[in-house]
């Protein structure tokens, strides 16, 4: 099977790097795409690949799979097309263009007699796509609640242990786990591309990219983890779906995580997806879910699939209507100017909307003029809750907007 | 593709159910075989299916595959064997089986043109075995640790919440976690088998079964978690084996792990896999590793794949030499009648075998003739510890032969 890579960055070099090292079985490295290629070429890939930056010469070559690393939905998404077009199978990683053009693709190269393989898209280095694909395959998955984004992860865990935000991004990007616009990453979009890679797969739901909502994590403060720890809680960002009988549930943003969930136990940059099936139970899946030699051994185990002749498992998913709702408790950070019948006025908003409180926490020692407060509700919806928020957006008392977060269970 | 189910115990029954079901895609269950088949028959079962205690019968079917659930070397092993000869597939939950035959058996299934799966046989309902197979074809794993069994690892998470063996080994009997003779599984029998297969899938190591030394979980003592606790850990049966330039290294007993270790956290019933790679790092995959409806989910995904034409990756794996010694930090508890210069001896025995002492730990409050205390010493293999700890073995002070356990990384 001869294997062209489209694209020579960190990931692109870690695949070369193991084909080389681990050598698989009737698995050979032809050609090697990038722009610019002459800046790329490195002496300890084999000498018989041809290095190249024509596209159109890969698709007229005899490389049977192409390994597609560029990203993005263009022009990387032209190229796969033409891929399976031209008879040729695709791995990719590429989670932005399968989660907005994977089912077309997956036509495409059905079509054409090909395969398309995306084990990279999400978590690279934890086999979360085999694992759901051929391996949970005879359950009915009702939920999925995955720590998908390693930026986020090693922000929140930071702030955990006592570091500020701005601190600790600077401290991401300077170790190469953020980009200098960390928009994608810190707003959600990055997660949310992989979770409707996996409600595909594991709930067999089509969702639509815009259809998911999410919430950035630059509103979270380090009160918020001493008001969560107080609740035996921690915060991550959460990336949630859900299977109800009228469709699909699903959102990412920061949620308050129970101690007790194996959710908060990732640490640093890891990633973890908590699938619950109707026969099985829960499965956790964990580990390094980004960095060039995890997200390359994915690929490389999809090329090693290809090469066997094993066929992953192809169950059909269904389009569905989505919401943003999920019946939870939540989390409301209030930071006040200190008044009598504060209290008063958001239970009256909160009753306006049928929500219950269930308790208020009020630590000591924080200035009158910006006190930090917080008030958990009993199970509702995000929607209600928003309105109920509405109701006092423009109090006076207000030194900033509350800060609400949903609460996973145990 | 026509099913046969043999063995209509919890899990076969499990397994027909979900089939009912989820009603899987070109998956028909056309036959039941047990012994007195007659007590078995369920009304919920389509009455189309046929229900047998004929093997013959089976055999001459026009069955596709065959699921084995009867358990056990013999007649199960026979009956597989023939199976596969006479053209059918096999689906099996056998751990024991595929631990001591799977090597000869999957060449039987590849002469025959059929196939042999099992990702029922190892930690049922979580999807180690196509996760390691197509997600971690592409890695090198080097380590594998696993909670395997669910047995041990109810009763040691119940013993850390400060539960007495005896009492909860009681109970794991009265809710069927447990055989009426627990020997199996408390002495690491179980266990064993299941490292055997994931050592050959994910180190592509052949391991013979009796090679692998176990030690029983009976003689930790409520102590043991004190002490355990005090050095940051807590107590699991861990199977461990790792890869060396000349050989593996297998073990399965009872170890401390350390609590920041993902291993400490799985409770009850639950198993977890740890797997390290080169490229990839560590993957946890955790989940219910037993149960009916569990390991059906994983005999039916194992269905699924064979019904949608999708054939596992198949890498060969080769006999390799095995030790029980792994270079780690060991705990050892002692109980002793007090006297002067016992720690001396002890150090002393250990000196001999180039044994250096980490540290001693003593707890106040206990009787002087039953005085419990704990050494921990700088990594060495278990041999050399053992026999610094013969040479003390008749000392007049000993009130009981001292626990030896390795201690876990983070």
């Amino acid at each position: 099977m001869k294997v062209a890579i489209l694209g020579f960055g960190t990931v692109g070099s870690s695949v070369a790097r193991i084909l080389c090292d681990l050598q698989p079985e009737n698995i050979r490295l032809t050609h090697i795409f990038n722009r610019d290629i002459a800046r790329k070429i490195a002496e300890w890939v084999p000498s018989t690949v041809i290095w190249t930056e024509s596209f159109d010469e890969l698709l007229r070559s005899d490389a049977d799979v192409i390994v597609e690393l560029v990203g993005g939905l263009d022009p990387a998404g032209t190229w796969v097309h033409r891929a399976l077009e031209a008879g040729k199978s695709v791995v990719t990683g590429n989670k932005k263009l399968i989660a907005a053009h994977g089912i077309e693709l997956d036509e495409v190269a059905r079509a054409h007699g090909v395969h398309l393989l995306y084990g990279a898209a999400v978590a690279g280095g934890i086999p979360v796509i085999p694992g759901l694909r051929q391996g949970l395959a005879g359950d009915r998955i009702t939920r999925i609640e995955g720590i998908l984004n390693g930026t986020c992860n090693y922000i929140l865990s930071r702030m955990e242990d006592g570091a500020a935000f701005a601190e600790v991004l600077k401290d991401a990007q300077k170790l190469g786990y953020a980009e200098g616009d960390p928009t994608e990453d810190v707003d959600g979009y990055d997660a949310r591309a992989k979770l409707i890679i996996l409600s595909r797969i594991a709930l067999r739901a089509g969702l639509q990219v815009e259809s998911v909502a999410t919430r950035s994590i630059t509103r979270i403060d380090a009160v918020d983890f001493v008001y969560a720890r107080d609740l035996g809680c921690t915060i991550r960002q959460i990336a949630k779906a859900e299977l109800h009988n009228d469709g699909v549930s699903a959102a990412v943003g920061p949620m308050l995580v129970p101690l007790r969930s194996p959710l908060s136990w990732s640490r640093s940059t890891e990633n973890m997806v908590l699938v619950s099936g109707q026969y099985g139970g829960d499965v956790v899946f964990s580990g390094h879910g980004a960095g060039g030699h995890p997200t390359a051994v994915a690929v490389v185990s999809d090329l090693i699939t290809l090469a066997h002749g094993s066929r992953p498992v192809d169950l059909a998913s269904r389009a569905v209507q989505v919401s943003g709702e999920f019946q939870l408790r939540h989390y409301i950070r209030f930071v006040v100017k200190d008044a009598p019948g504060i209290v008063a006025e958001i239970a009256g908003a909160l009753a306006a909307e049928k929500i219950n409180i269930d308790a208020l926490f009020q630590r000591p020692g924080y200035q009158k003029d910006r006190l930090p407060f917080v008030i958990t509700v009993e199970p509702c919806a995000a929607s209600s809750l928003h309105r109920a928020l509405d109701r006092i957006a423009h109090a006076a008392w207000l030194a900033q907007r509350p800060l609400d977060l949903p609460m996973l269970g145990d």
